[in-house]
């Protein structure tokens, strides 16, 4: 390890603050992002949280890169520098030096090139600029929902990810041996934020979840991060809208606000999100699809290829990305969805009180008012042919008098690729587990 | 379903604005937490998320406690009624009736009442006032937590939760069936932590963490929620235990803000927090103890009641409950702690730059200066006499320049209900994973 003398006295600068020391000198600490030797000069960059910043010296003995090191020098004003500042070297000390050349050289790393290649060392390749802007942005995204929630009366729970049974059902579940016992990673935390309305009214959670999928796609992952909402004393699932609608929006203010330097070195544009979202109903939805742009659509739900020209449409005609597709039908939610209600009050028997909210082509969110009725429940689970013993544990807070109630989840990862333009969720996330990825 | 006309002209009013609506007609919301029937006239309690009101009206039905139901009336001061006033009923709603009476009396519960039974029924017995008020205290210190690190620039991350490898070795591992494939829920997020610091510098997670350990304590859980920091650039780990105090500092600050109704409910004296916590060696406490209180501590660490009695000479001497205990021997440390450096910098092979905080007599935190050198390491590795193959997913960072680093990790439930004087640490928890419980 070189040692030179430190220089306790200073007080660290970081790399973005550059600007307000001109002619100063300052301490910078990071690592040795790139590095240069043209002989009687070196130039290195180092790159701390806030950015990097170009050094220049002599008589330097560069460590490999990645090496955490100090350097102390003179701001000068440099126009072709990053930032527009370069730090005239006066002491340098190797921190650690690494011990290796990183596997992959970070200042050249490229998304679309050998993703599993990247994913296998992404212990060290996230540490590049762009993987870790994208997970900055999630960040201050995580940041700006709770902030929203919490003004708006709502109360942060958390619940058990080891489970005696799904929320939605028996199927894509991890198994877990518990002290003998057969248990389960939670898929959701439905059931849960479900009875927690019935202490603090409004509730949200940011945690993980896991699902047991084999499909290994761009937009799918194993365990992902979910953010999920739930509130009571609703009068429909239209109050849920209007709630993600105001959260979407303070997350869109935070990133403008916070996140300036990690959206323009991804180059993503924000979306605008409009006070009121369009809503369409699932059937009409599918109908404009179909007649628009002659694509029939499969199944009960909307199809990739649906969502993606839904979404063209409402960019093309309102010009937003957003657009809320509801009334979904029974067949296509699960057993605890609310039916719509016909005009005399009684329950429809083939349309839901959920939604979905497509974002640029991709759902995100999937919420929707939820039964509170204790008899109307055990109707659905009958009529979704459940065996109600099973989900008794479900049943049972329902006899307790829950009030109207709905919400939502957005999967944070999902969200976050979206808004940056990312191809693969699993770069939006530090170390994605899939089908094939247990490791790092 | 009792249906009278609902009054959506009226905004609702919470329970602890009634003193703001003196003389004026209100709409209350919530939960029918009491009732009584004497004739003529019918008294109900009703409990939203801000407290209880005291509800008087006549020829009302009332249904079953734990309804949820609607109020419209008028506001009049009454000196008996919690708050100081009561609401005179003019409208009453119905929204959801319950359909069996709760199993236990929500407003007569007391924690230390066949506390398994209390938490059988867990989905209803939750909504107590002094059950919800814990968890209320509980989220407010984790917004505290999160605010104030990121106001220290730390960065919030999201790490996997599904591992190949337990961070601390093999031991109190759930195992998981991943698509086959062996894997286990994290113990922590140790590993991951660090890397991050690779990237960020600070970082923190509030997430959950498993520990199969087989006993059952009033101190112990299967799963809780770890509040996990990370530093990098550090010169010691004074560096960490100066941020744990400014962290709790910051704790407590928003705790008095937010959450007195709480506090008040549950009797409970928020400790001040000095700008310097008291340290002291593990060796000088165990020995303090000794000679001071005659207690022989059994073991290489402190045992519980040595924790208790280190504790009580702080309160006594120095009017704190708040206590570092420092320099740890190897022996009591895993692999990755950092040693103590002897005066001419070479490694100590006795002691470690970890430390563990007390408060009111127990440990709510262990955290320290960690190994960042890559060959310093794999000794420690040789030394623990570790299976240097099965941690190379470990030791691989180390080899990329990892700076100087340290964190600590605190068990917010475990905090939780040391701060409000719970003696079981299972009521800091909304659904609590022990030995014997998988379910609700």
């Amino acid at each position: 390890m070189t040692t030179a003398t430190p220089q306790p006295q200073l007080q660290r600068t970081l790399t973005r603050e550059l600007s307000q020391h001109e002619g100063q000198t300052v301490k910078l600490q990071g690592f040795l992002h790139a590095r240069r030797d043209l002989g009687g000069v070196q130039f290195l960059v180092l790159r701390d949280v806030s950015g990097v910043a170009q050094c220049v010296g002599s008589g330097l003995t560069l460590p490999l890169p990645e090496s955490s090191v100090e350097v102390v020098g003179a701001v000068k004003a440099h126009a072709k520098a990053p930032g527009g500042f370069e730090v005239q070297v006066q002491a340098f000390r190797v921190l650690t030096a690494a011990v290796e050349p990183p596997p992959v050289e970070i200042p050249k790393m490229e998304w679309n090139v050998n993703p599993e290649t990247m994913l296998d060392y992404r212990v060290v390749t996230v540490r590049g600029l762009k993987e870790r802007a994208a997970l900055k942005v999630q960040a201050e995204l995580l940041a700006a929902f709770r902030d929203h929630l919490i003004n708006e009366g709502f109360t942060e729970i958390s619940t058990p990810k080891i489970v005696s049974a799904g929320a939605e059902g028996g199927a894509n579940l991890f198994p877990i041996d518990y002290f003998g016992h057969p248990a389960y990673l939670a898929q959701s935390p439905q059931l849960y934020k479900q009875i927690m309305v019935g202490v603090f009214e409004r509730v949200f959670e940011v945690a993980p979840v896991y699902r047991a999928e084999e499909h290994a796609t761009s937009r799918h992952l194993n365990e992902y991060l979910s953010l999920d909402v739930e509130m009571g004393f609703i009068e429909s699932e239209e109050d849920v809208m209007d709630l993600e609608t105001r959260v979407l929006a303070a997350i869109m203010t935070r990133l403008r606000e916070r996140a300036q330097p990690e959206l323009a070195l991804l180059g993503a544009t924000l979306p605008e999100v409009p006070a009121h979202i369009p809503r369409i109903t699932l059937m009409d939805a599918r109908q404009l699809v179909t007649e628009k742009y002659g694509h029939a659509v499969g199944g009960k739900d909307l199809d990739p290829e649906a969502e993606r020209l839904l979404s063209q449409h409402y960019a093309e005609t309102e010009g937003t990305d957003f657009v809320f597709v509801t009334k979904y039908p029974r067949a296509a939610r699960p057993f605890y969805a609310h039916p719509e209600l016909n005009a005399d009050g009684t329950p429809d028997p083939e349309y839901t009180r959920g939604f979905d909210l497509l974002f640029r082509g991709i759902e995100i969110t999937s919420g929707g008012q939820r039964i509170h009725d204790h008899a109307m429940l055990l109707e659905s689970i009958a009529a979704y042919k459940l065996n109600p013993a099973s989900l008794e544990g479900y049943t049972e807070v329902f006899k307790y008098g829950m009030p109207p109630h709905g919400g939502f989840a957005i999967g944070a990862e999902r969200l976050t690729a979206k808004l940056l333009g990312i191809s693969n969720v699993r770069y939006a996330r530090a170390f994605p587990r899939d089908r094939h990825r247990l490791t790092p």
